[in-house]
């Protein structure tokens, strides 16, 4: 059994496996450079599919199935499936879980959900509850960027500190039968607002609340920083990470090349004309459980520091004149 | 340490305490027959704020404050905050994250909430992780008939088999230090999709939810449903209330008088125009933490058994010819 240490982290007793995953990636996620680490890449972002949103679930039933089948487990075997995503009342994570059949509980962390599933399931088990659970999530560009801003179709001009909604899913089998890296620690965030207003600016937005829980999860452990071979925030991007980094700074946190953002890492930001970089649900979670995953296991990491970012407005609270409320969750995973 | 028991249950063992509770009532449901079991009922459904949503996230905040004050407990002594609503992007419990400034698990359960936050905080708990655990939920006649149907403003006709969303906001603050009912076990549902495909008529779409949970929380326990005083469902309204009810039947479970449904028991059938009777969070939050919670109080209640019932669709969902995806959880609290 773990105990909480210091103000908002839980370091596991029993730390929990990640058994196996299952990434499954958009034709434009799969044009940067980490494609060769996904399961799969579509060809088409409708995936067959007769709607965006079909196509969201479809890859995020597919990334689930893709991890039970890594690791020879049924859905049977599943304890609980946790999973969210960014649409309205998670459709896609509702439909996903009517297609596993495993007992479900919703979360909603926007692009922090991968964090906040791994976070949350990795307690669950070292609890001695469950033996076995399965943290998903997914995000897409056409049904993102519709609902947030524009239709994609519409073409509209994107703004320079724009990031790029990520189209992909990413699943996590976390349990104790088997060998991978573990999750030893999670440090919950508390919703931050300062101020920031500005829909399309979402990596100046999430940074307080990243640079805040990063904080927070050393001042709790006492650990240094240099320790860890990649800290790695979720989607902030590169002028996120820059605002992250400064404000870290000023606190008298100084964080070196080891520091990184997954919507940094997951495109090309010279050749593909994605702006400041990637966000979306689905950013952390094929940087974690693709490209991440394959370096714990080719024994080139040995301590990550997953802190996912989220920004919790809706259009409604953004029309009626309201900041943007926001969160990051960290996971420690070692190998 | 608790255990899994059966397919779906967990029975806890060192059973978390619901040390206070905290509930706020619309003007509405204060003239229906649980109105003196309320901390606080307004007299105006905007409760002095621009907007209908700050009007919500206000009842959400307060009804938090009045659990903590309830326990003489600060929000620096709470570990966690856990909540949702049926806003999209959850922005009641993301706004009133900000005020409370506890670290926050993002929920999304539809009308499940309340349920679902307080078996997954009880079982945070009993995993020996957190101190003290605050779960909430909030929902508002005018936001989510406005979201999900039509604004409350075009006085639509409604149909007899409608419910009316219930304008509220429940707090539970889960603990060990001090007295109250216990929350002994939790059954997380499965997501069922029966094909039911009228978003006017929640009540019939979540009864094979609420049939399946309560069946499977029967076969994992042993226990004889006539042990609890009340087995009470979220929100299924009469019909839905009917439905489930035949539908345990034929499954071989025949429950009695002692069960019934909040969405039933917080209006006034007879005299208030709610048709079949009441959904939203806010209507087994106010059931349970506020009339239910002080029969606890008055030991007029020994065994209970709240199935939390939440319709799990969005807008979109719907437009694009989706069926309604359900789900229920069961939650044990004993005297």
């Amino acid at each position: 059994m773990g105990k909480k240490t210091g103000k908002q982290t839980y370091q596991f007793g029993n730390p929990p496996i990640i058994l196996s995953t299952g990434t499954v990636a958009g034709p434009f996620e799969g044009l940067g450079p980490l494609h060769e680490d996904f399961d799969e890449i579509l060809t088409d972002p409708r995936n067959n599919e007769k709607t965006f949103e079909q196509a969201e679930r479809s890859m995020l039933t597919k990334a689930c199935q893709l991890a039970l089948d890594h690791a020879s487990c049924s859905t049977a075997e599943v304890d609980l499936f946790l999973a969210g995503d960014l649409l309205n009342q998670i459709i896609s994570a509702n439909f996903t879980a009517i297609t596993l059949g495993i007992p479900f509980l919703g979360l909603y962390g926007a692009c922090s959900t991968a964090a906040l599933g791994l976070g949350l399931g990795a307690m669950l088990l070292d609890g001695g509850f469950a033996g076995t659970v399965l943290a998903a999530t997914s995000s897409h560009n056409s049904t993102a960027e519709r609902q947030y801003r524009y239709p994609t179709e519409y073409g509209g001009q994107r703004r320079p500190y724009q990031q790029w909604t990520v189209t992909g899913a990413g699943a996590a089998l976390l349990g104790y039968n088997g060998a991978g890296p573990k999750v030893t620690a999670v440090t919950f965030g508390k919703v931050i607002d300062l101020g920031s207003t500005d829909p399309l600016n979402m990596g100046a937005a999430m940074a307080p609340a990243a640079a805040d829980t990063i904080f927070q999860h050393f001042q709790d452990t006492g650990w240094d920083p240099n320790a860890f071979d990649l800290i790695v925030t979720g989607d902030l991007g590169k002028i996120g990470l820059d605002l992250c980094r400064g404000e870290l700074a000023e606190n008298g946190l100084t964080l070196g090349e080891n520091f990184n953002d997954c919507g940094v890492m997951i495109y090309d930001l010279k050749k593909q004309d994605v702006h400041a970089g990637a966000s979306g649900c689905a950013a952390s979670a094929l940087v974690t459980y693709g490209h991440l995953y394959k370096k714990f296991q080719k024994k080139e990491l040995q301590h990550l520091l997953l802190v996912g970012t989220g920004a919790l407005h809706s259009t409604t609270s953004f029309q009626q004149g309201e900041n943007i409320p926001c969160v990051a969750h960290a996971v420690r995973i070692e190998a």
